[in-house]
C-alpha cells in the first residue's frame, strides 16, 4: 500500500480549536494555516523570496485551475514541468477545481449535468470544464492538494435550488473522484515516464471534497456524510462569503466543521477577515485561503490590530507611524503611512507590494499566534482579547 | 574650515578611464556608478531592501526634484524629515534640479530669466521653478548631491540657440551656488535648529555645475571652463541623449570628459545603454543614471549579455531559460522566460518586478566589473570584449 498522499497529525486541542501538522510531499504546514492566493502563478506583487523569507513563512499557497488553465494554458504548463517548476516555487501548493471561478461568471456560462459551458474572459473562446476536465488539468498543475469540481448556490438559494444544486456537486464529486483515480494510477504507474516526470515520491496528490448546501443546515450536513461517504483526503465547506449575510456564515460553520471527520483536514474556501479565521479556527476548522489581504491590499486597504485603515485618506498625508505600530514586518519597521500613501495617490506599484507584504505577514501572523495560543492551551483568551467573542 | 560635503579619491586609471571612491555623508561610492531612478521616492517595482542586497548593492540612488516637489510636496517631505526619513532609504541620493524635466514639458511651459513657468502634469495648477526655488527644494529634500538648475538646448539645436541656452544655463548656475550657498550655510550655522534638523556631521550637501551646449564642441568647451570658474563639488554633462545622433553624444563625451578637472567626479546625465556606459568610462566619466533598465523593464525588455530580449516575442512562450543564460541574479537563478512571459501577457505586476530586478542587477553588475577591470588594468580588453571598441 502506498503512503497516504498527504499526512495529518492533530498536536494539540482547545475546545473545538486543533493545531495539527500537515504533512505534504513538498514540506510540512502547521495548522490553522492561512494560504496567500496565486491567481495566475503569482501571489500579486509579491517575490517568492519574500514569502518564503522566516517574517512570512507562508508554506502553502493557492493556484487557480479556472485562469492557469486559461492563460497561459495547460500545454505551457506541462512544457514548463509542472506548475511549481513552472513559477519557481517549491513549496506546497493547493489547486482549487475551476468550479467556483466559472460558476462566478454568472450570465456568461451554461452549466449542464456534463459541466459548465462558459466563454474565455482572455480571448472571448468557448470553453467547457467538467469533473473530468478539472481533474486532467489539475493532475497536471500538480499541486499536493487538489479539489473536486463542484457547484455553488448562491447565498440567497431556496431549499429546492439548493437541493439541485448540492446534487449535482455529489455527482461530480464522485466523477472527480473516479477521474481523479483513473490519473493517479496512471502516474504512479506509469513506467514510460522518467524519473523527473513522476511525482518525486510514492505520494501523489491529495483529493479533497466539498460540502455545499447554501444555507440549508440540513442539506449541509447531508452534503457531508454523502462527501465523506464518496471518501477524500480531506474536507472544505465551500458556497461561503458568496453573498449570505455573516450569520448565515457562522451558523453554517458552527454546525458543520465540527461534525466533518475528525482526523482528516477541514478547509474553509475563501473566508474570510482575521476575526472571520479565528472564529472557524474556535469551530475546528484547519485551513483558509483568501484575496483579502492581498486585493484589498492593492485597493489601499490595510489589515492592522486596531482594524482596517484606508492609506487613501487624507488624514494620513503628514502621519509618520508605521501601516501597523504593533507590526514587527518589514514594511512597518521601514515606512510611514505618509509615504505608503504618497506611493498610492501617485500609482506607484510600491504601494500595492508594501501593502500586500503587510497584510500578508498581518494575516500569517495572526495565525501563527493562533497555533501558539492553542498549543499552550490560551487560545479561548485569545479570541477573547481579539474578537470579544 | 569644514570637511567637503563630498570626497572623492581616484584609486587607479587605465587611458582615460578611473576607478574612484567618492565619499559622502551615507557612505562610500565606488566609481564608476550607475545609480538607479527612483523618480518620486521609488525605484519603481522595487522594494528597497533588493536595492541593499549584496546582489545588486545600489550604493546611491536618484530622486526627481519636479516630481517630488509637485507630488507628494515639499512640506509632506519636510515633515517626514527629508527625503531619506520620508522615503526609507538610508543610503547616499542625488536630486536632479528639475531643470530637464520642466525643459521636457515643451510647449506646456514657458522659459524667461528669471525661470520656467509651466503648468503641473498633477493638477494643472501654475508653477515656477528658478535657480533659487529648486535649490530651496533640493536643501529639504537633503540629498548627499543636488544639482545645478539648468536649461538644456534640443539636439538639433543651432550654434545660436544654443549659445542662448548654454549663457542662461551659466547665469543659473551662478545663481543656483549662490542660493545654494546661503542655504547651506543657513543650516549649519542655524544654532535654532534643534540637532535633528541640521546635518548629521558637518557635511552639507554637495553641489554639482552642469556643462550644456548641445552638439558644439566650441560651446561645450566654454560652458565647461566658465562652469569651473564658478566652482562646484563635481560636474555633470548633461543635455545628451535628447535627441542628437550617437556619434553626437560620443563626440561631446570624447571631447569634454578628458577636459573637466580631474580630482572632482565626472557625472554623465540621463545616459544609456550599458554599451555606451562602458564607452563613457573609457572617457573618463564616473557617474550616470538612466531609466533604461526600470521603464524598458516595465515594458518587457531585458538587457542580457547577448543583447536586448522582448518578453513579449511568442518564441519565448515555451522557453525554459533564463532571461540571461550568464546572469546569476535572483529572478535568472529561479524564473524563466516562459513564466516571465505569462505574468507579462497577463498583466501581472511580478513581471515589473522581475523585468527590473534582472535588468538593474545586469547594470550594476557590468559597473561593478568595469570598476574590477579598471583596477586590474584589465580594462582595454574587458570595453573590446563587450563592444568591440
Amino acid at each position: 500500500m502506498l503512503t497516504p498522499p498527504v499526512n495529518f497529525e492533530i498536536q494539540a486541542t482547545e475546545g473545538q480549536a486543533r493545531a495539527a501538522v500537515l504533512t505534504t510531499r513538498r514540506g510540512v504546514i502547521e495548522t490553522p494555516v492561512f494560504m496567500p492566493v496565486g491567481t495566475a502563478g503569482t501571489v500579486k506583487g509579491m517575490r517568492f523570496e519574500e514569502l518564503e523569507s522566516p517574517e512570512l513563512d507562508a508554506r502553502i499557497i493557492l493556484g487557480n485551475t479556472y485562469h492557469l488553465w486559461l492563460r497561459p494554458g495547460i500545454e505551457t504548463i506541462r512544457a514548463g514541468g509542472g506548475l511549481h517548476k513552472f513559477i519557481g516555487w517549491e513549496r506546497a501548493m493547493l489547486t482549487d477545481s475551476g468550479g467556483f471561478q466559472v460558476w462566478s461568471l454568472g450570465a456568461l456560462r451554461k452549466i449542464t449535468e456534463a459541466g459548465t459551458e462558459f466563454r474565455s474572459h482572455v480571448d472571448g473562446s468557448l470553453c467547457f470544464l467538467s469533473p473530468e476536465v478539472s481533474m486532467e488539468v489539475q493532475a497536471t498543475l500538480g499541486a499536493e492538494i487538489a479539489m473536486v469540481f463542484d457547484e455553488c448556490a448562491p447565498g440567497e438559494a431556496t431549499l429546492d435550488e439548493a437541493r439541485r444544486s448540492m446534487e449535482l456537486t455529489l455527482r461530480w464529486a464522485q466523477r472527480s473522484k473516479d477521474a481523479f483515480d483513473r490519473l493517479q494510477s496512471e502516474v504512479l504507474g506509469d513506467e514510460t515516464k522518467t524519473k523527473d516526470q513522476r511525482p518525486k515520491t510514492d505520494l501523489g496528490q491529495a483529493l479533497f471534497g466539498i460540502i455545499q448546501g447554501a444555507g440549508h443546515l440540513d442539506l449541509r450536513r447531508e452534503s457531508l456524510e454523502r462527501t465523506v461517504e464518496i471518501g477524500f483526503d480531506g474536507y472544505a465547506i465551500g458556497g461561503l462569503s458568496v453573498g449570505e449575510e455573516k450569520h448565515v456564515m457562522m451558523d453554517v460553520i458552527e454546525d458543520i466543521a465540527p461534525r466533518m471527520p475528525d482526523d482528516q483536514p477541514r478547509y474553509l474556501m475563501g473566508v474570510g477577515t482575521p476575526e472571520d479565521l479565528i472564529e472557524a479556527v474556535a469551530r475546528g476548522v484547519d485551513m483558509f485561503d483568501c484575496v483579502l489581504p492581498t486585493r484589498n491590499g492593492r485597493n489601499g486597504q490595510a489589515f492592522t490590530a486596531r482594524g482596517k485603515l484606508n492609506i487613501k485618506n487624507a488624514r494620513y498625508a503628514l502621519d509618520q507611524n508605521p501601516l501597523d505600530e504593533f507590526c514587527s514586518c518589514s514594511v512597518c519597521r521601514r515606512h510611514t503611512r505618509a509615504f505608503i500613501r504618497h506611493l498610492y495617490q501617485s500609482g506607484e506599484m510600491l504601494a500595492s507590494m508594501l501593502l500586500t507584504h503587510h497584510n500578508l505577514a498581518f494575516f500569517l501572523d495572526t495565525m501563527k499566534r493562533v497555533r501558539q495560543a492553542i498549543r499552550s492551551d490560551q487560545f479561548a483568551k485569545f479570541r477573547r482579547d481579539y474578537t470579544g467573542s
